[in-house]
């Protein structure tokens, strides 16, 4: 490539050609690239209202998104509820109602700029807790905006265990309220979302207690910030939990209350009730709501996470394609890093991870659909499956994302640590959800109590759900596989991951067991296993993930060139998982020490493969630059022009003479006598 | 505990007695905590420097880092500005000496708060590689701040390809000097810290051209903006690069050069000189200053690495003894998160990781002055070798601290993700390490090309330096264990260690060999290799840590408590490394299933044994609350009211009511007529 010289370089615009070195990354995909898009977008029409939707966004300066990483946390709050009031008027105007694709698209496309995400819980919460009349009487305002709502569940104190929450909510019988308390310094609500400086409403969740007696934990709606001025009311200490490593749009806050009175019927009451006298009345079931609590980690984990990682693969991938570095081959030009094996070692995994997530996210919502048709019915039976494999794939899909995406920023070098490489922001963003929505050591300690029930059954004869179906059918002996090609058979790999699961359960399991047998407290011996099971349960959603991607191939069998590349990604992840973890597979010889040479063969020679196909795989997602937001990951290429044109808008170029008028004139002064 | 109320808690003062439970920590430490800190520090008298200078700092207004999470990128530059002047003026006040140990504490204390980092390595610079007349014209200008100076070598499109850098210096016999340009954009200097918005000097490198040929990268000192008002010079463009992850007190700048005029004397010229016809003569050699590099590295683990890694032990430990979160035993009191098992799998290898490389990097200082005593008399044989060392030490120190930090700081969940905690700037800082000061792949891929010499030299009998001795002498079987116990023999694990380098060694020279044998190209033939070379460099480095540590100990055996304690940390570090590379060892059966089994008992069951002194092991690190800078983090262990004080701080509760009356009550009047 010529080298483009300064004076070729406009100072403010961006030229629209294509860098040379990406454009022929795209002369020849080895698949038709939209195909694969209609694929993973679910048809050709959605990819159609996904493009409308976004090339509004690109072209309507109010949700522009430039200047963002120049943004003090209180500039991104006030950006956030400027678009997110324009958003909702905008939607209305265009017709785009509420559930169908076109909304979904927007607030997909700009959760991250958004304010008024908890609102929407606040919203969903009085839909699924509170009675017909409260429904009426409340959603309809905070649809409209005319309250804003949040969600106050998490304390200061207290987290992921419910039971330890420490609001009271007393009930006065002569004056028909509870009265709120935030009795400790650990009470106070701490974390919640839209709470610090935006939310009039709450939906608070307290310990009720009636006639001094403890009734668990209930859900009372309460204001707490006048509508007139916006003062908190009574009794209410309401504010800003401060900075944090990303979310700057959301105004995360604290509330302390100290004798608030709320009325009775502002206790949501669908599924217990407090009468007049005094008396607790429990009504219908709250099994159905149990499903709203996973609902959200079934759509957060194509919504905010698998596409953040496709975001971060597109930048790390296009930007190798164009970085150039040392002589590859001695005299030749500099080699573009891609060409590199340990940098296609770094970034192809993660490309195929994120196509793995993709599928078994969709795996995942046909499994919710399901179970919610059937809880729907009365039936319950599906719902231990579905949390464990929820509660699993939330942790699998946020740590292997998280780290994925940790990894494509370094593999950018130096750049990769500029904030307008706008890999840093996905990351701080991303890491978040490792803990948000369920913990996920809690979580993966969750999954791995259903696999041990299931064990148990498996081995008592009795009949186990689906997922877990190789716990009691398999009979593993040694890897089949002669050569390093067999390592490219599904069937290979997938039992691979089911032998390994297997094992890594049936370890903690025995382990368990002997320490109960000699006399050792169920409590304490559970403790004492918790790594081991915690990896247990990561292996069986390993294996999930591997068995889902390779059947979700099947439905492209009869598209070769698709077929062929998703093939590819599905191996590459499969070997990658088998390479990190070798030791699982050796135990008991199951893959001996010249198999775990074939799998590394296997997944290196993979590497050059894919990397063919590498920039292809990542339009494949097809994101605007508006939605990348990275000087590195555009899809013109044009890496080093946009670094300059954006650093020189930052605020740091744009200050007075103050620092050095004050601190370093006076010093300088003493130089000039002397050059 | 009793729960401390609100109206306990005075609103601006935090409570100076310590937390229950953290106090309870540390009432029966099994070894003398002063002792081991002073063992740390190299002596107790260097303790009671390192605390008279912390004391300073802890008191000295001028240098608080109260609010410093609720900075700006500009704010922290101007403060680094303020606190470095003000510290030279004080040090120099106080007579504390340069290269005393009191200005090293200073600095390093303060470092993440101060600018002119890069400044220094200008006069470094200036010190290496100038003769004695620049030394003596600009050094002591440098020294006294009259003048700012900066590094200039990193180009917008290269990095650590030195024969890659684009600048050019064309020497003008006719004016006798050199003419410097910025001939693309990539050329442009990009990165350089203090360049930004400070520097009035620059050593630049540039190829030197002499009479149309060239001549390769020289540096060259150049003033670029003027001392008078700070503007750039004629045909100097310069600026700050914008937001970074970190380093918001750092001005990263660029520079673009057009037909700038350096005089010939300018030429930094101890290694070679221009004369005035254009010839280029060469003098004396440059291997000394190859030394600079590797101290940089050597340095900056220590001081800019391991002590991060301190911090967030000590801030995560702390915070998991005073945490409480579920039932442990059915009916007790939530538990302490320290006691659960999950949490001292993650917390307590960080501890030990810690440990390991406070030793191993004293290790390296001790290789590195030997090397540098040997090489002023003329000896330069050991240069490799320390070259490998230290290339390798600095890449598993860069990647194990900043993982581990990230660790530290999701343990802490919620919290851990507000900058309140500490953590997420420890984290975005440290990360840092892994891409400067030599990129971690590049690096490692430089051990590995050692190694694989030291490997042929072994082979053909020839005599290899001691790092790698294990290569020509070891005759590898099966691991000797039989129990569990038994992997608590530091014999036992470091012939593993050894083992599993020589393995994956072996493995990647095979394959190298065997395709140059089959024809592939050596350059092609190393690249195809070059996943499984850095892992190989890995595995040495990971032996070399381990050795060092187990060595380390063997000092204190006259101390029972403190060598008791060490000892544990090194076998958790050893186990703990071996429990997540167990298909390495595995490898022909080094280790079979079952002593797989005792490595993951003999780890697992070392977790309580360290947890039982956890706090007083980070006590060690003995950090001032304000080095910390951490509501979680504290002695005291005053969590919650830290993090409320600190929260209430916020600029983000310090707002006029502009979003309100703007957005929000003209939505919020339409509900007053419905509630």
């Amino acid at each position: 490539m010529k080298k483009r010289s300064l004076s070729q370089i406009s100072p403010n615009s961006i030229m629209k050609d294509v860098n040379p070195d990406l454009d022929i990354e795209r002369q020849n995909p080895s698949f038709d690239v939209e195909r694969l898009t209609n694929i993973l977008d679910g048809g050709a029409e959605k990819t159609q209202i996904r493009r409308t939707v976004e090339t509004w966004i690109q072209n309507d300066p109010e949700l522009s998104r430039e200047n963002q990483y120049f943004q003090s946390q209180n500039e991104r709050y006030e950006e956030g509820i400027r678009k997110s009031l324009y958003l909702a008027k905008k939607m209305d105007e265009m017709g785009w109602v509420e559930g169908g694709p076109h909304r979904d698209y927007c607030s997909r496309s700009l959760s991250s700029d958004l304010a008024f995400n908890v609102h929407q819980v606040f919203v969903k919460s009085i839909l699924g807790l509170g009675t017909d009349e409260q429904i009426a009487k409340w959603v309809p305002l905070a649809q409209k905006f005319y309250i804003a709502g949040t969600y106050a569940q998490t304390e200061l104190g207290h987290g992921t265990y419910l039971r330890g929450l420490e609001t009271t909510a007393t009930f006065d019988v002569a004056t028909q309220e509870f009265i709120l308390n935030t009795p400790t310094l650990s009470a106070m609500k701490w974390w919640p979302g839209d709470l610090g400086r935006t939310a009039t409403h709450a939906v608070v969740f307290a310990q009720l207690y009636l006639n001094g007696k403890s009734y668990g934990m209930h859900p009372f709606l309460m204001q707490i910030r006048s509508l007139r001025d916006h003062s908190p009311l009574p009794g209410v200490t309401v504010g800003d939990i401060g900075p944090k490593m990303n979310f700057e749009n959301v105004d995360n806050g604290f509330l302390v209350l100290k004798n608030v009175r709320v009325p009775r019927e502002n206790m949501l009451a669908r599924f217990s009730q407090v009468l007049p006298d005094g008396q607790c009345k429990k009504q219908g079931t709250d099994k159905i709501n149990y499903l709203t609590m996973i609902v959200v980690r079934v759509a957060m984990i194509q919504r905010e996470v698998v596409i953040i990682l496709m975001k971060a693969c597109t930048i790390a991938i296009r930007y190798s394609a164009v970085r150039r570095q040392s002589e590859l081959k001695p005299g030749d030009p500099e080699a573009k890093i891609l060409d590199y094996q340990t940098q296609q070692q770094k970034l192809l995994p993660q490309l195929a991870t994120a196509y793995a997530f993709h599928f078994v996210s969709s795996y995942l919502q046909e499994v919710f659909d399901k179970a919610y048709t059937d809880t729907k019915e009365g039936k319950f039976d599906q719902l231990p499956e579905l949390h464990a494999l929820a509660s699993g794939i939330k942790v699998i899909a946020t740590e292997y994302s998280s780290s994925g995406v940790e990894v494509c920023r370094k593999a950018c070098g130096g750049h990769g640590y500029s904030l307008l490489s706008g890999l840093p922001s996905l990351y701080t963003r991303l890491v978040a959800s490792c803990t948000y929505e369920g913990e996920n050591t809690v979580l993966l300690l969750q999954t791995a109590r259903f696999l041990i029930k299931c064990f148990g059954m498996a081995k008592d004869g009795h009949p186990i759900p689906s997922s877990v179906a190789y716990l009691s059918s398999k009979n593993f002996g040694k890897c089949q596989a002669w050569k390093k090609g067999d390592f490219l058979n599904p069937d290979v790999y997938i039992d691979a991951y089911q032998q390994r699961a297997f094992r890594m359960l049936q370890n903690a399991a025995i382990k368990l067991q002997s320490l109960v047998q000699l006399g050792v407290a169920q409590h304490e011996a559970w403790n004492s296993c918790s790594v081991q099971l915690a990896w247990a349960a990561m292996a069986h959603i390993h294996y999930i993930v591997v068995e889902q991607f390779a059947k979700a191939l099947q439905r492209y069998e009869r598209e070769a060139d698709v077929h062929r590349i998703l093939k590819h990604l599905c191996d590459l992840f499969a070997l990658h998982g088998m390479y990190l973890n070798t030791g699982d597979f050796m135990q008991d010889g199951y893959l001996s020490t010249e198999q775990v040479a074939m799998v590394t063969e296997s997944y290196l020679d993979l590497l050059p493969v894919i990397r063919r196909d590498a920039v292809p795989l990542v339009d494949v997602f097809d994101f605007t630059d508006t939605s990348l937001n990275s000087a590195l990951g555009s899809y013109d290429g044009r890496v080093y022009e946009r670094l300059y044109e954006w650093a020189k808008k930052s605020p740091t170029n744009n200050q007075d003479k103050r620092v050095f008028e004050t601190y370093l004139k006076p010093l300088f002064k003493n130089a000039l006598s002397k050059l």
